[in-house]
């Protein structure tokens, strides 16, 4: 197997300044006012007329000249003779002379003669003899606004570099401007490769060992928010010439190639090729984890016409590339840290505030491999305390974690392990990522899953009832969810708790007409279980137990007797899926499970499930929140 | 003139309970998971599926039981022999024996047999007699990842009211998920009234009052932001049968319409007979300021089929309805106070963050009208010490202030002034709003305008020489930048200066062979001034003056003799754009202005432009980027 080395990594700051050194830009826009928010002026904006561009009422009223009024009052009002009218949006006709008026609105324009106006509410209008009296005296230029006061022509209105902002709509239209110059987004090609890929939505053939397409659409996503139009090619097998065709064509059409997916040597090799064939390649491997695999140069297109350039270069230089690394966690976080920084800048989009949360390290994590790490972590909130920091990782194959984490740890090379109660700095994936108000850990149940639908925001992490047990022990979580019988005494407030049916998911119909635990010890079954992690395993064991000592049997022997005993899954639906796929006769599960997938159920007991409170956080809104929500539900009985 | 009164103002809070009772849910969007960024979910998402979907290797390398490896290291390798190999993609053929190993890809599917895998750095291959040493022992699991670690089917994935981040966009992708429920974003219609009304990009008559028609295009940028979809309806003059049709046909598309614009008695009248035909008003005028004319209700459209729903109320009741005030300032202020709180609550998106700046007035300022005012401010920032903020006020008709403005400070209705120093508290109009890094005062000028434009974030309130060194006096700006002779000491360094000739700005050709002021004073030609704050001014002043003494007449009679020198604008083209207006011989102006604007010039004199820091922040980051780009002009004298 040919494989290629990444030795001699890269440092980051080497990796920034090879990506910087690229130039994404893409040109200038125009664009309509009505899309013209969150885009970034290219050139400043001058005002080319006065606003308002007359002298303008500023309230329903009459015009008149000021002398007209002095030293009037209440008591002694001004009498002025009402010659006409004027609305907005009306030429005014009239010339105003001594002992004039004329009826005014809003936003009208002030007639030749006037100087001031006074609003309604402080004359008398007498309509048969059209005079009106004046109980005030006003001052030239009162109640008036001034051609230019707003805005005068020639002004800087807005300066390049500018995010436009609604506000900023305002004075572009006031302006008239109805088009703006702005910074092209930088388009941005995403090329995920592998023959194993399939695009959401489609088909999946698990046997085959596909998988879903994770990069091409978070990216994407990323690609977005960081300011940059993303393009999505078409999914790139590992046939040399396919791939070979897609990267080129997307070379000529971007800004930017980002490939990801296949880290097989053929995807590798295809890429070098068409790197070295007309681009360059700028760096190879970067010291970080997870990323290290990071490719960084610059992608020739199709042959192009005239060959070169006059730069010694060949004109096909198309299209800066980043290749990021397959694995869907590992692509993020590379994306997130290196390109989208660079396609903000060539977006001219500011870098978000960075919103850091000070916490400290829920337990001990070991590291020591040299490289920068960016740990993803989720934090817990603590009412008087710091927040609690927890890393979320599920094995590098992971493409989920990132969802059930708030932020970045980042460890520097030269640590070995971050102690427990450590502090750290997480930096927020973006300044609006609002922590989880709540973290449940433990067994997955539907009934729990009903429950949190109806809180704020929660997070929960179904590992199963042992591992909950043991985090809720080390203080991790507000809650654990515990299924099945307690092992031994936890330290805990329980909140509420419910039973559930369990037993065996059969075939719709029940074909092998199985009515309990004994068929499977007798018949030629296939079974189904679930991990030792789950309390549906340990209320499983415990009736073959009851089922051994009945028989005077060693339980081990009982346990053996079953085909498909030691077929572990981890998920609580997934032995009742093996049975809708016919790979099993039967699985271990619940009669909701059964019922959702609309397969038969053979009872066999039923087990409590318990929701278990940190003792340090009982009395936390959240915690309240979910007491609340046990309480109002009417299948569960309230412990405390 | 028969007017509506807003008596018996209701309180701020009864007009956000009155809008809260209006319903502006759209209902649900199924969208494409490339569109789903941002959106929010309706439901819960489970795992319909385990990811990954197989038992999966980790890593390139040799699948294998991990029996075959006990005891094996370095020194002695277990031997095994290999039956074939497995690529990501494909479905495995073989079924692993004793003795046997199988080459495997990252990502491949375990073939039968193998329950652990060992990476190819540990191994060493013999390709003629095709059997692989093993250098390491590894355990039952080791390198694989199990189908379902990552996601296990059944799994709550997703909760209801989650906002989609990219990083859910991965979650949902891996899931296969291309098709999203999402709360529909609410429909909103806009609609600007009033017969002065121009869309930005048509042609302006200033003449007849007519003024481009701010709201339309900014309330719609604040009701995309806020998570609804603006929907801009041609804009209604104040003829009533036009407005009618609009506001009905707006009612019946969206789930909300605004009205903006004309505050016309005819306007109000005709917003009235269509709420009351088919709808509801609710409230009638608010006790804020800006604000006070605000409507709140519901619209009925146009007649409906089957004229009643049963309820009593009549089918045609389709749209709530807000009235928001004229005057853009107050309209936004309005909108982003009670309307764009109850768009975020439709379209599930969270509240963002108010992000809130303490700091200091910078001069006291009077208010006590017995209503909350949310008062439009700027911020300042100081090294070393609270923020100073400042009021953002051009006069109730401005439409720009708050392009000009960073936040609001909410005044409370019984608060009669805020003293100079007193602690405000501003909440900036969106988390993302950086306030400048530079605030500068005074002049229009428009090599300062080059300059402005090389650095970071700088403001420039061009309001003149005059104010630009009072309130530099008042310690507000950074700088002020002030033109023409000074008339008195200010403690402030000088920065940098140049100067820049004045003169009048005659048409095309200088038609009327103008030599100079004199011409003014003996010809019959129409002048344009600018203002007594502006520095240009009081050089003309000066060099009058000089005029008046040679010719020993009295410096009144001098300027008396010029026919419009008391036509004052208040904008440095403003003069220029008179005479291209055909309204004037001559303005007084730079010969930049002429040059610009395709004048022609005659030269007076010329006159100092300088730079004035304010002394406590000479040392800010800022003002030494503003004394280096002055530095490094060439145009430009260097004082310091």
């Amino acid at each position: 197997m040919e494989r290629k080395e990444f030795r001699d990594l890269a440092s980051p700051a080497a990796a920034r300044e090879a990506i910087e050194s690229l130039s994404l830009e893409g040109g200038i826009d125009r664009v309509p006012l009505e899309e013209a928010s969150g885009r970034v002026l290219v050139a400043r904006l001058d005002a080319e007329l006065d606003v308002p561009g007359f002298d303008r009422a500023s309230l329903d009223g009459y015009a008149l000249a000021a002398r007209e009024t002095f030293g009037a009052d209440e008591a002694d009002p001004a009498e002025l003779e009402v010659v006409g009218e004027v609305h907005a949006g009306e030429e005014p006709s009239i010339d105003l002379e001594a002992g004039e008026a004329v009826e005014i609105s809003t936003g009208a324009v002030m007639p030749s003669g006037a100087d001031a106006m006074v609003p309604v509410e402080r004359t008398d209008i007498d309509t048969e003899t059209k005079t009106v009296r004046i109980r005030t005296s006003v001052a030239p230029g009162d109640n008036v606004m001034f051609a230019g006061a707003d805005v005068a022509a020639g002004e800087r209105a807005l300066g390049p570099g500018t995010q436009i902002t609604p506000r900023d709509i305002g004075l572009l239209s006031a302006l008239g401007i109805d088009e703006v110059p702005v910074r092209a987004r930088p388009t941005v090609g995403i090329v995920s490769t592998g023959d194993e890929l399939v695009r959401p939505g489609g088909d999946l053939e698990s046997a085959r060992g596909e998988i879903y397409d994770v990069n091409s659409y978070t990216i994407a996503a990323g690609v977005e928010d960081a300011g940059g139009e993303a393009v999505l090619y078409p999914h790139a097998g590992d046939e040399q010439a396919e791939m070979e065709a897609i990267l080129k064509e997307a070379a000529e059409e971007c800004d930017l190639v980002l490939s990801s997916g296949s880290t097989s040597a053929s995807a590798v090799d295809v890429i070098y090729r068409v790197i070295e064939e007309q681009g360059e390649l700028l760096l190879h491997g970067v010291s970080v984890k997870p990323g290290k695999p990071m490719l960084v140069g610059r992608l020739g297109g199709s042959d192009g016409s005239d060959g070169s350039n006059g730069d010694g270069r060949s004109s096909t230089v198309d299209s800066a590339y980043v290749g990021l690394p397959g694995y869907p966690v590992s692509a993020m976080m590379v994306f997130r840290t290196f390109v989208a920084p660079a396609i903000r800048a060539a977006a001219g989009v500011p870098e978000p505030d960075s919103a850091t949360v000070s916490g400290v390290m829920a337990r001990e994590e070991r590291y020591g491999e040299g490289r920068l790490r960016l740990m993803p972590v989720g934090v817990v909130e603590r009412e008087d305390d710091s927040p609690l920091v927890y890393p979320v990782d599920k094995g590098s194959g992971a493409t989920t974690s990132l969802a059930e984490a708030d932020g970045v740890v980042e460890v520097s090379p030269e640590t070995d392990y971050l102690e427990e109660g450590e502090s750290v700095a997480v930096t927020l994936f973006s300044p609006d990522v609002r922590p989880p108000t709540l973290l449940g850990i433990g067994e997955d149940d539907p009934t729990l899953n009903r429950l949190l639908d109806g809180l704020e925001n929660p997070r929960y992490l179904s590992v199963g009832t042992r591992p909950g047990l043991r985090r809720l022990r080390d203080g991790v979580p507000d809650v654990a969810v515990v299924a099945g019988p307690l092992e031994r005494d936890v330290d805990a407030v329980e909140l509420g708790r419910w039973r559930r049916e369990w037993g065996l998911v059969v075939r719709p119909g029940n074909p092998d007409e199985l009515e309990g635990l004994a068929d499977l010890l007798e018949h030629d079954l296939r079974f189904v279980n679930r991990t030792t992690d789950s309390g549906l395993r340990s209320s499983l064991e415990a009736e073959l137990d009851a089922i051994a000592a009945d028989r005077d049997e060693r339980p081990e022997d009982v346990r053996d007797a079953i085909d498909g005993f030691d077929l572990a899954l981890r998920a609580h639906e997934s032995p009742a899926r093996k049975v809708i796929g016919g790979d099993a006769d039967a699985g271990l599960g619940l009669r909701e499970t059964a019922d959702r997938l609309d397969l038969a159920f053979v009872p066999v007991d039923s087990e409590p499930v318990r929701v278990l409170a940190n003792p340090d956080r009982v009395d936390t809104e959240s915690v309240r929140e979910l007491e609340a929500a046990l309480e109002s539900d009417s299948e569960i009985d309230i412990a405390r």
